[in-house]
């Protein structure tokens, strides 16, 4: 499909290969030159190619030549790594002005990534009054609206007119993360209310702030969780949201860029979750900055306890052992019963997880999960266990009775299979758990289990066993 | 976690037991009066709670007693299903007044959902010229940039003064989606440049629009594909997207809010992809709206493709059938070897996957994605593999030889699965198609074949068979 993105990734790359061919002929100011008609984002990108291609040291001459506000622009849109990167190698100097001019989450963001010993370095050199405020904000616990959230809001007074509101955000707006929502306090800090931008601008020049205020907003405490703020922006769509402490005192705002990447970071972990990576040093990281070690051990849990699993699934298998050497054509199909079951029970743990965690699932809806999964189970299983019964009786040129074996145990497979997949996640969610950590790989475990149970339950019974 | 966000749960759960009770005995003013303390969103979810409970004729009795502007604001938070039954309830008369009221991509969506004849009623008692730009907007593709946009924006004349634009903003902005980002087009309409709200407000009187302008913006094409529009959203921290037509005029404009739910969306439809259930009437609808037929015929085509790759996996186990059936103690692995070659490919394939669609993986990586899987692989496989020399030697009581046959299966498996799950999405990305459409299941029923070869292979080397 045709669009924009296309146009500016097409001059993205042509000024690449530009940048690429200045930079081996060490024209750094042609290169620079180059950079500069991008947007801060594109800049960024740009340069993280660079520094997978040509080294750091070439990223960081480039990043020294570009415009100074420039830089603090770019700098804010770079990945953690790379931040990492640039300050160590940059001078004292250099550093306090980038993260001088940060805007403060950003600023954060970027001292919550560095080695402590740097970070101390930093705040040194930090006034007092701001030092507080930074050691404050990097307390509050990751995932939290506290981590969120930036001190850059402007306030108004109730009793101000509209000329003086306005003539009060022309003065400190520029400072600010958003302008576009205006809190009012009381004189104990306590938020009393908020005002959009848009109000003030369409109101009379006569109106108060108080009379265009609006006292029921959507708040969370400094504590909550970044799922909970990520889900009042989406249901109530909003483009910022106050933080308040115990007291209901106005501490920060949340801005719904900063949201956009939550939503997908959470995504992005249930994801991963759901198929058994386990992101155990919580990092937001990419999977090419991740360390080998790091992938190991992110995968390792639940491979281990898998693990034991099978000891039980190889029990079952090993107490119907003289059967199957006597029988053994029936081996054929343990594979095809046991990829079934998993594959169907992973299915509805899928729907059900993701149903859950978009709230189109509750957890008093189990009973109709339960009867819809039964049903789906009942007709799927129904359709498979055709094809199969064509299958064993033409293409293996088995028995009826080793075809009614299978069919039926397809069809009981794909409904257990369905139940459990669908209910584990249910009382996970119980639990007060991640419905995603009982993740799909222990899901077609359990599918694995009960699959080859029916399977031999079968056998014994139609080919009298 | 204590927060805000429990607080208003816990209110209007409190509030739906007195509004049950209410209209249990029929006293629906009183049920009114205690609904309409809420925001619209919360109307909304308790409205749809009344349906599932007591029946849609409640919801529409409740519905119908609102305000009117609460009414066509409730609406417009209201799942599609409901707004179709809300609308086949209600008078010709009370449908106008909604419709009417409703923000025109609202509108849109609304009359996308209804049946033909429905919508067919209601664009005749429209006026001509909305009538004519409501149908160019239900003819844009679903999923493109077209359908997500509004025409309801703010242009500016270049050549106005500051307080000149700010009175046109208060006169038109109330009908607005939003005043924050304002647009400047020429006489034929091209969009030469974009001011933020920001800009306008922090601006000394005199200053013209012009000289305030930003010529350099993210715009995209109406077909654009909404997942490139979400993409731009998140890389460049947009609150509103302006939309052209191939002469670059501006015919609309994309909001945040909007980008929220396509987000969301897409890492829906991502996460049931990678898990084998294909969305095939392509509703957005949740998971108990969909009808069993529905669900089932998602879930049946992998389903049914997977049980023609059984058949081969059926032939590798009858090719070795004899040896299992002299050495039967080796079935009992198979289900083990299976699953942990499904399994850690499946994990390889969520991390690349994902890591294509948030953009931190792309093709040009193949070469450092398949080196790190397999040492990522060969570490993960000889710690699972210790693991199972133990349990073969010591819980099963077999000899040396076969724990070092499933061992050396284990390492192979685990790298060769990694290195399937991850190279496969790299392939189907190259082929132009969506990664997640390969599925997991269909990867582990690879690795499920491959695991199972080399199983039989190792036996032959180590066991002499």
């Amino acid at each position: 499909m045709e669009n924009v993105s296309q146009d500016r990734e097409d001059r993205i790359d042509a000024s690449r290969d530009l940048i690429d061919g200045y930079l081996e002929e060490k024209k750094y100011l042609l290169a620079r030159d180059e950079l500069v008609q991008f947007k801060a984002p594109d800049i960024a990108e740009i340069l993280e190619d660079v520094s997978d291609d040509k080294g750091l040291r070439m990223t960081v001459i480039l990043f020294r030549l570009l415009p100074k506000d420039t830089a603090v622009d770019v700098f804010s849109y770079m990945s953690a790594d790379d931040r990492v990167n640039i300050i160590k190698e940059i001078t004292d100097k250099e550093t306090d002005f980038i993260v001088g001019e940060l805007d403060f989450d950003d600023k954060i963001d970027t001292l919550e990534e560095l080695p402590a010993n740097v970070v101390n370095r930093i705040l040194e050199r930090t006034p007092k009054n701001e030092r507080k405020q930074i050691n404050t904000f990097l307390n509050y616990p990751e995932d939290s609206a506290g981590s969120l959230m930036t001190p850059e809001f402007v306030s108004l007074k109730k009793h101000w007119t509209v000329p003086e509101a306005m003539e009060h955000i022309r003065e400190v707006g520029t400072d600010a993360e958003t302008v576009y929502t205006l809190y009012i306090r009381d004189d104990a800090w306590k938020l009393i209310g908020v005002v959009p931008l848009s109000a003030l601008v369409t109101a009379p020049e006569g109106t108060r702030v108080g009379d265009l205020m609006r006292t029921e907003y959507v708040c969370e405490y400094v504590t909550a969780d970044q799922e909970t703020v990520s889900a009042d922006f989406k249901k109530y769509d909003l483009l910022a949201m106050p933080v308040v402490d115990r007291e209901r005192r106005l501490v920060g705002i949340i801005t719904v860029d900063d949201i956009i990447d939550v939503i997908e970071d959470e995504a992005t972990e249930d994801i991963e979750r759901m198929n058994g990576v386990v992101d155990l040093d919580n990092s937001d990281r990419g999977y090419l900055d991740i360390s080998v070690w790091q992938h190991a051990k992110n995968r390792l849990p639940w491979l281990l306890i898998l693990m034991v699993a099978y000891i039980f699934t190889g029990m079952i298998v090993t107490g119907f052992e003289n059967t199957l050497s006597k029988l053994p054509f029936l081996i054929a199909y343990i594979p095809m019963l046991m990829g079934t079951g998993g594959n169907t029970g992973s299915q509805a743990a899928t729907l059900i997880i993701r149903g859950l965690a978009t709230d189109e699932v509750e957890l008093g809806d189990w009973f109709r999960v339960l009867w819809k999964e039964i049903r789906v189970g009942a007709v799927v299983g129904a359709l498979l266990s055709v094809f199969n019964f064509a299958r064993v009786l033409i293409i293996d040129g088995q028995s009826v009775m080793t075809a009614v074996t299978i069919c039926c145990s397809i069809i009981l497979i794909v409904i257990f299979a369905k139940v459990i997949g669908s209910m584990i996640p249910l009382i996970v969610k119980r639990a007060h758990l991640d419905p995603a950590l009982i993740a799909n790989p222990a899901i077609s475990t359990v599918s694995d289990s009960v699959a080859l149970s029916i399977y031999f339950f079968m056998a014994a019974i139609f080919l009298h066993l």
